[in-house]
C-alpha cells in the first residue's frame, strides 16, 4: 500500500469526528492552523520530542507510542495547571506504513479526545521514527498558572500517586518479563496518566509544580534550581505503588527506582503549610494519593533524610537522567 | 567539552539579549510558555520538520541548517499574511557539539531577532540530526489571513522572485559544483528568503496564498484542492534568475526545475483581476518581481501553456517532491 504524504494526513490524522476548540478558526489542511483565544486568555506553550530507542523502547507497539507521545506532553500543561487545547504533531517515519500508523493514530487521537484536544495541524516526513507534539493550553482570563519558581522556603513537597513504577517496567521490558506484575508495570512506562485535573486544582493552592519525567531528584533539582531554595526531601515518604512492593527486590534499589527513575509523569508541588488541608481535600475528590515528601529550605542543597536520619546514597549526586550527560543510550 | 542537556539550553538558546514579544509573560525555563495574545487578534500556529539527508544535504553547513529551519517556518506565515512572533526549537543532536551548536545556533537567532522573533521554548534530545520548529504569528483584530481555499475562477495567478534556483543549487550540491555562479545557487536552496513582508502586504489584496516549498506544479495542485478550481499555468511566464539563465542547461531542464524544483519559497498567490495594479506596486514598494503566471480556472484541472500552445511536459503527472511517495532519499 502507498500512500502519499497528503492521503496520509487526511486518512490518519484529519479523519476526526474530533473535538473542536472554542476558538479554532482553521484546523489542518492550510500552511498554518488559525486560533483566536479568548479575552485576556493566558497561552501555555510547550513541546516535546519523543526518539524511538531513546524515549521509548523499540519494541513498543505503536499505540502506546501515539498514546505516551501525547500525554508527556499533557503532562506539561498538568504541571502549570493549564488545561490543554491544541496539539500540532510531526511525524518522522521510515516508511507509510498503516500498521503502524492505524494504532498510532488511533490511540493518540482516542487521547486527545478524552481532552477535547484539536489537532490542529503538522508534518510528515521520512526518517527514523520519532515525533515532536507541540501543545497549547489555557488558563483562564485573572488566573495565574503554577511556575516552577513560585515556591517559598517552608512549603511542603507533594507527590501525586506514586513513582518509581515506570522504571522498574522499563527494568521489565529490557529483561523481556511477561508475567501480570511485568505487564502492569509496563503499562505505566507506555501509558502514564498525565495530573491535568490536579494541576487544575492547584491552581491558587500550590505554589509552584514541576512534573517528573526524569525523575523525583532530577526534577526537583530544577524546581530548586528555579525557586533559589534549598529542599529537605524524606526517602521514606516517597509513595510506593502495590506492585513495586511486590517486586522482589531489594529496599535499596526500590528507592532508587522511585528517587531517580523518570517517566512516572506524576507532578511534584510546593504548598504553603496553611493549604494543607485544601490539598488533602483535592487528593480526596480526585482519588490521587497527595503525599508530603519533603519541605523547602534556606539555601540551595537538596538534602535526603530517612528514618531521621541524614543520608547521601550513591545515586543522589548523579541526579536523574540527561539527554546528553548520559553516556549512551538508555535503551537500545 | 561536555554538555548536558540545561547548560545546553542556556548556553546557545536562552543567552539572548533577544527580542521580546509584548505578550511574552515566560519564555525557556519552565514546563511550558506564557503568552497573551491581544484582544481579537488571530493566531496562526504552523510547524515544520528538517531532518538531514532528506530536507538538506549532509554537508550543509550549521549556519545554514539554523538559518534555513526558521526560514521555512517564516514562509508559512508568509503564506498566511502573518506577522511571526514566536517559536519553539526541537533539536535531535548525535552529541552535543559546540561546533555545530554555536554557528547553528548564531545563524537561528540572527534571522529571528531579524524578524523579532520570540524563542520561547524546546527541547534537545539526541538523535540523528533533525529539527521541528513551531511558529505562531498572528494577524491584527478584522484581518483575514490568506487562506489556500480563498481563490475565486478569474483569479489572476502571481508567482514572487523567480523559481528553480534553489533546485538548481541542489544539483550543484550533489555535483560538488564551487564556481561562483554555483555558490549563489546554494545559498538560495540553503538560505532561502521568507516573503514575510509581501505576505502582510497582499492581505486584503490577494484571495489565496501558498508558499512554493515542493515545486510550482505540486503546490498550485495543493491551491487548486483548496480552492475548488483548475488552473492555467503559462510554463513561459514562470519567473527565471539571471543565474539560472545563465546555467548551461537545455531549456526543457530549466523549466522543469523552475516547475517542479522545490525548496525556493517564493509565494504563489492568487488575485481578481481588478487588483493587478495593487499587486504591481507592492512589488514595486518591496522591489520584488510579482509575475502573472496563469489564472484560476472553471474544472479542477491542470493545464500548461508555452507560447499559446497546450503543453503536457512528462513531469507533469509526477509533480513536486512527496516525502512518502518518493521511492529513496533525496539526497544521501
Amino acid at each position: 500500500m502507498e500512500l502519499n504524504e497528503f492521503s496520509l494526513i487526511d486518512r490518519y490524522f484529519k479523519r476526526q469526528s474530533h473535538y473542536r476548540q472554542p476558538g479554532t478558526l482553521l484546523g489542518i489542511g492550510d500552511d498554518a492552523a488559525l486560533l483566536t483565544p479568548g479575552v485576556g486568555e493566558t497561552l501555555l506553550v510547550s513541546v516535546d520530542t519523543l526518539i524511538a530507542g531513546r524515549h521509548f523502547p523499540h519494541q513498543t507497539s505503536a499505540a502506546d507510542i501515539g498514546y505516551k507521545a501525547l500525554a508527556v506532553n499533557l503532562s506539561d500543561m498538568a504541571a502549570m495547571g493549564a488545561t490543554p487545547r491544541w496539539i500540532t504533531l510531526s511525524l518522522a517515519l521510515p516508511h507509510a506504513d498503516p500498521q503502524f500508523l492505524q494504532p498510532f493514530s488511533d490511540a493518540l487521537l482516542a487521547l486527545a479526545a478524552e481532552y477535547q484536544l484539536d489537532l490542529i495541524g503538522g508534518d510528515t516526513v521520512q526518517g527514523a521514527l520519532a515525533m515532536t507534539i507541540q501543545i497549547i493550553g489555557s488558563v483562564p482570563a485573572g488566573q495565574i498558572p503554577l511556575y516552577r519558581s513560585g515556591g517559598v522556603v517552608g512549603d511542603l513537597l507533594f507527590i501525586s500517586g506514586s513513582v518509581g513504577d515506570a522504571a522498574a517496567g522499563l527494568q521489565a521490558v529490557i529483561a523481556e518479563q511477561q508475567d501480570e506484575l511485568s505487564s502492569r508495570l509496563i503499562l505505566r512506562l507506555n501509558r502514564p496518566t498525565a495530573r491535568v485535573a490536579l494541576g487544575q486544582a492547584l491552581l491558587g493552592v500550590a505554589n509552584a509544580a514541576i512534573d517528573i519525567s526524569d525523575g523525583v531528584v532530577a526534577d526537583l533539582r530544577q524546581l530548586l534550581r528555579a525557586t533559589g531554595c534549598g529542599a529537605d526531601l524524606w526517602l521514606d515518604k516517597l509513595p510506593i505503588s502495590e506492585d513495586l512492593q511486590r517486586l522482589p527486590l531489594a529496599a535499596a534499589e526500590k528507592l532508587r527506582l522511585m528517587a531517580t527513575g523518570g517517566d512516572d509523569y506524576e507532578l511534584l508541588f510546593s504548598v504553603p503549610e496553611a493549604h494543607r488541608a485544601q490539598v488533602e481535600a483535592i487528593g480526596q475528590t480526585l482519588h490521587l494519593p497527595l503525599t508530603a515528601v519533603g519541605r523547602l529550605t534556606e539555601g540551595a542543597d537538596l538534602t535526603c533524610w530517612q528514618k531521621g536520619e541524614r543520608v547521601a546514597p550513591k545515586w543522589l549526586c548523579r541526579g536523574g537522567f540527561d539527554h546528553f550527560a548520559a553516556a549512551g543510550a538508555l535503551l537500545s
